[in-house]
């Protein structure tokens, strides 16, 4: 069985439109919907008022119908009433609500205001026969600069650096003048003269992403003795301070929200979204610290069927201790590219959702049930637009909906993988790089569908050892434990693609030059941006072969025997990429 | 008569200029200049003290010459002494005096300091032989959030909506969890995280405006004693939070500013405005709820001719009780083009003019008699430029002047018409609509070239009954009453036509599915923004003709019988318009 | 000699790799570093703790190797202990620190710890045998808008005006109803509701040059007891609020940073900036208020060789009075070119440096040494990049380095000028000029190219005797002195050459019509942006003669005798300036 539905926003319409709406979900094959994501202000009217009467009713029509309820925890949208907690922005403008997501995950306030409601909703519903699943929050991502944020900072730093010093070697605090002699020194990266220090903005966003964490976990763990499953919707983007490889550790299923950029584009995007979601929830398996609750059996399916089980007769290793995952939404029948929605073309909506089900998404969720007749996102895509049901939005995802319902997550198994790793796409957005013309997210889609399908997305932590080829371009921070990592790799017969940009830095944005040289067999000599395509290496080989020379007679891709294995290298943005993705003939997994 | 004149500044030069000044603008047939408008500072030097003795001259000195003084209040550009209800931008900036229109029209403390020099100036000049008009301070346009406007603002919404529930209903506020408890809760639209709720930002913008135009009567009626006609001038443009047709009704006189984009439509510009004037004058004669002093015969003009007698034998009906109209300021002789001062070729100055009398001006001013020496408007276009009277734009003016001295302001009547709302373009300055790529107000100005001239240009609840074609472009945002007139103009012969995004909501934003399938004798299956020509609705025909379609048969205009008359769609961003211009062959003012 | 080296930054690596470091100066031939830019938090670690050791030692290591040292203040980057004094943005926003130049030079607090940083440094240092210059703080640009500015910004006017109507009068404030009855109602020039008061804008750029030159003087005083030459490196720029023409008079040896902005171009930007700084440098010396300590001598040079002895034959009038003037940064071997750092081709590292040293510069200086591990400009070129000194850039700085040892500084006389104004820049920066596409600094270059080599770039009060031509593009701002001193030139037999947007307004920015037409023997109707190329003034002939028509037969070109000389005005932006850059055949300088 794979979940299929979408948001249900029932607090918006009289209670007529509900038995529309289940009879119309019947209709579509639809099993879960998302229920209560905004719903604070009608569920906690003023601070010390709840009102549950709704949601029971709604709830118990779920029960009536057979669809189950993927519960929300309100907190991403605090209510009028909520005043205190409220975003800062890095100039000092404290933010009002008015919008969404006006909150301060580290305001003890806010975090007061989050437990509350989310301990009177897991008490009220945590048996309720509808219940399949906890969707904690939404689309975590709001980066505040306020005092408590300055406060949970230093405290963060201390936690990672123990003393100043180590602050000061990591984040080279010399240059410039920005010695710290304690911890109560450092502020969060506000409005300044000139260009941050590189390592003070990653660190913010990774302080950032473990204080989120923090408000999640708070939440999971007070709705997790109902013995249901507990997620939260990944948001996607350059600008979410989230990493999200590292909380898929927490999460008991990984849940993903993708809209795409481009109608033409679309079934690539969401092809590399599903092999990354994949990746994250696969590899959160690996990790010892998982928080998980049972793992997949406790979504619910019918025969306890797990996602390793419905694999078929893949082989990849470690599947089985890995999570299932689920896209939680996407836009029905559109895609917003610059600003317009555009409709897709006939039958483009069923083979979106299967898109995700051939990567081996367990749920294909849409955003949302019913459009809104009012609000900031009046005019999103909805399973059921304005115009009513009798519409071809309706009737292409109703199709999808009878499509999917008698299928099971899939997944082909790959022996090729792309690296992905959100903190190098953060140091990428870094003031000062030697060019600002890099895009991480777009050259790892161009990777992606060059290497695949099938094909991987996994974090810079998990095991290669059954993949063929890994490629990774531009993997510009590597901690000495990836180091390590990709020299086994190679060394155990493995073929490695690494391009230009990668291994520039340490993991605190520190230079580490020629950090790849011994195993690529090349002496870096310079970098070159702006020459070749977008960037050239100036390289000479120091063990390697250069298969692929420039103009000038300037190597471009060069490859080592390093072990077993074969580590290739790719000076420049070649616009062709398919001839250098091919595994050296000596690999083990041959 | 005609009113011919500009700005003059006698406070910035010394008197032996003021005798040159008033030689000069006899030579040019001025027979009215504004005078005041930045003199705050000058007639207020402290808060406790007033000079008055250089404005008794300069009156004096134009009574002298017969000309007449379009006496200002000066409460637009409040003096640097004033620190008190300084604006706030949506971010939390208090903003500076330096410029001009700081101040914020809800301050207690600016309310106070705009009646003492209004009352101080209405009590030395009311019966002053030169005054023959007031202008109350300067283009109203200062959108402010500080929290005098919240609690004016909160008021203003217990007067609209009486109770917080009628509130929550009409803002859709159970999206993203903002309903309100109280109208305590409501902030304004300051910076939030992400997209506002448009309902928030529309009426906001209605607010501002109900505010400023607050302001303007109580001025209006500290002035009003001296029975001369009182006015301000209208700026125009996306940005200014002000309902023009409604302010229509408070002013004796309608009086826009206009300044045009371009060299090139510098003319199709004016013709658009000048009929939007007249549209706004016109229309606001009908609303009972006028406080105009005794009409248009109290401009004072020579033998008591009124507006409405100078139209001569024209017939449009409501013109009677119509108010006059004039341009307060244009620019003599140049055009602010993309930054650039561009020169107008000769002739044009006098065409410019024309453009505005051909369409019933009883006044065309200028901004401003002579160049400034200094200040941020130095290079602002004058009538006297830096160079002297010898110059080709004093010679142009001049020349203008003398052609305009024997006429009579005269309009053409026009059988079509063009729906204009300014409700409807800030609507469509919303974040988050299905596209950003409408530009209403360009949409309007290319319907009016395509249908006029002549034409008017008329608000939403102008009578339409005389009119044998009505064009009703983009118009989003319709309310029941619109709803109403537009289907009995139709059943009573009219013809109607109506384009994609049109009726897409009710005054409040929430979207109206179909609002106008019943009239246009359609079924609007979906938008589609980005299709066909900016946008392409889905239609099927239910009672109307396809009398268009695009390539794959897609209907892209329809026409339908409605009662006597004919509703005409055109479902996407036609290039050329005018075959669709055409009235139904039935209608009554045949 | 010329001075040869870099910023050396010890404080950013371990001991060992400072041996390296004074191997390889040796190697390259350097002879001076600057130490210290950025060291005040290694310095003085909290507010009552100092550290000198790694300093003593570092100065020792470099006196040992006989490398001079360039000793810095650390002012311009406040350690992270500084809260106090932090700037402010014109919005309001007070910056943290977190980058570098988080200081504001009126604060009390800033001032007072610039002082004791600076006395300990002068202290402990006058009389090291390396100390060779002091360079007080770095790059002078930060902008603040805090009520200390405030305040001194009163006191600044008031000694500059007198009392508040000459304020009135320079600062046109009758326009918008500015006019101030005291200089405690005058603020910065904050953020505010519209254009500002250009005036007001241009004082207030004045204001914080002469607020941060006195920031320099203190410190300047502080170390000069060393008798040890002082200075500080000049940012240019068109954000920076530094005259520096005015500022060169303070300084013992002009210093310049210079950062060219295309690889294609950098040559010639070069040559403009060097032929600027000699311009700066040279007409210092004619100042009779120049506080420098014995002149060129004092900068150690062996042999006491002055730069008026070493540019050979010259008989140049002035400069003997002049002052020496170097590189004090510039990359080494790359240019920093729209966000990409960009390789110097083989062999244009020397040419660059030969572009300072044939135009006078007494030391070509980089910045850095060696490439920072970590921070905010870690990829910012160095002459020992990351990669090590067995690399391209480090083979080609050596080479220079070899290549300069041997030379002395020496410059070409030049009979042709090129006048250039800072504060006109200023002023071609205000809004609400009669066109935004004017950009002075490009012009001026352009014409730089045209009139050299060898050409002199100087101040507007720089005398002009000895030139056969002066050009003077686009000098919007002419005090009277000015106006004065280029009829004298004249009349003298030069030949001076005016374009449009030139005597446009005095130096309080108020219009001066015609200003220089009886200079140029013509009458300017009218200036037309956006006609002809980028601007066209209207003009007729008086006197002069046309010698280059546009179709239509308007002149663009004019020539007019006065006195013995020869005055020409271009009236438009000609592509081909080559024609009219000859002397008239009748100047004195033949």
């Amino acid at each position: 069985m794979i979940f299929f539905g979408g948001d249900w926003n029932p607090e918006q319409w009289p209670t007529e439109v509900w038995h529309e709406d289940v009879a119309l979900m019947r209709e579509a094959h639809v099993n879960l919907v998302t229920v209560g994501v905004f719903s604070w202000s009608r569920l906690q009217p003023a601070p010390d008022r709840f009102d549950f009467d709704w949601l029971d009713e709604a709830l118990d029509l779920l029960r009536d119908n057979d669809i189950g309820a993927c519960l929300a925890t309100p907190t991403a949208s605090p209510p009028p009433w909520f005043t205190d907690g409220l975003p800062v922005t890095a100039d000092g403008v404290r933010l009002t609500y008015g919008s969404r997501d006006t909150y301060c995950v580290n305001a003890p306030a806010y975090l007061a205001a989050s437990s509350r409601i989310a301990s009177a909703l897991a008490e009220r519903y945590a048996h309720h026969p509808a219940l399949r699943m906890w969707h904690v929050h939404n689309e975590y991502g709001t980066t505040c600069y306020c005092d408590h944020c300055a406060a949970a900072f230093r405290l963060w730093l201390s936690h990672a650096y123990g003393d100043p010093d180590a602050l000061n070697a990591a984040w080279s605090t010399d240059f410039w003048s920005q010695r710290y002699a304690s911890f109560d020194e450092v502020r969060p990266p506000r409005a300044t003269q000139y260009l941050n220090n590189p390592a003070h903005l990653l660190d913010y966003r990774r302080f950032v992403s473990d204080a989120m964490l923090d408000h999640y976990v708070r939440q999971r763990d007070i709705v997790r003795p109902s013995g249901k499953p507990v997620t939260t919707n990944f948001a996607l983007g350059g600008w979410v301070p989230v990493d999200h490889a590292r909380w898929s550790r927490e999460v008991d299923v990984v849940a993903v929200d993708d809209y795409p950029a481009s109608v033409a584009g679309h079934l690539d995007d969401r092809a590399f979204v599903a092999d990354l979601a994949r990746g994250w929830a696969t590899s959160a398996g690996w990790s010892g610290v998982s928080g998980s609750v049972g793992g997949s059996s406790a979504l619910g399916w019918t025969g306890g069927s797990s996602v390793s089980g419905s694999v078929g007769g893949s082989s990849v290793p470690g599947r089985a201790g890995g999570k299932p995952w689920l896209v939680m939404e996407h836009a029905p029948g559109a895609v917003l590219e610059q600003g317009v929605v555009r409709a897709l073309a006939e039958g483009e909506a069923l083979a979106a959702a299967q898109t995700y089900t051939d990567r081996g998404a367990t749920g294909v969720m849409y955003f949302q049930w019913r459009a809104s007749r009012g609000g900031a996102e009046q005019w999103h895509p909805a399973i059921v637009p304005h115009e009513g049901s009798d519409t071809p939005v309706f009737r292409e995802i109703a199709s999808a909906g009878a499509a999917l319902a008698g299928c099971t997550p899939s997944v082909e198994s790959a022996d090729r993988a792309l690296l992905y790793d959100e903190q190098t796409m953060w140091a990428w957005q870094s003031p000062h790089l030697p060019t600002r013309q890099i895009d991480y997210e777009a050259t790892c889609r161009r990777w992606h569908r060059a290497l695949g399908p099938p094909v991987d997305v996994i974090p810079i932590d998990a095991p290669l050892d059954h993949y063929r080829v890994v490629a990774a371009p531009l993997l510009h921070l590597v901690p000495s434990a990836t180091h390590r990592a990709l020299r086994s790799y190679v060394e155990a017969g493995g073929t490695l693609i690494l391009t230009f940009g990668s291994g520039l830095t340490d993991e605190h944005c520190r230079v580490t030059p020629g950090a790849f040289d011994d195993l690529l067999g090349i002496r870096t000599i310079r970098h070159l941006p702006g020459e070749g395509q977008l960037w050239l290496d100036d390289l000479e080989p120091a063990g390697a072969e250069v298969v692929l020379r420039a103009s000038g007679d300037r190597p471009v891709v060069t490859e080592h025997r390093f072990g077993l294995g074969l580590a290739r290298f790719v000076a420049t943005d070649l616009e062709d990429l398919t001839p250098w993705l091919q595994p050296s003939s000596s690999g083990p997994a041959e």
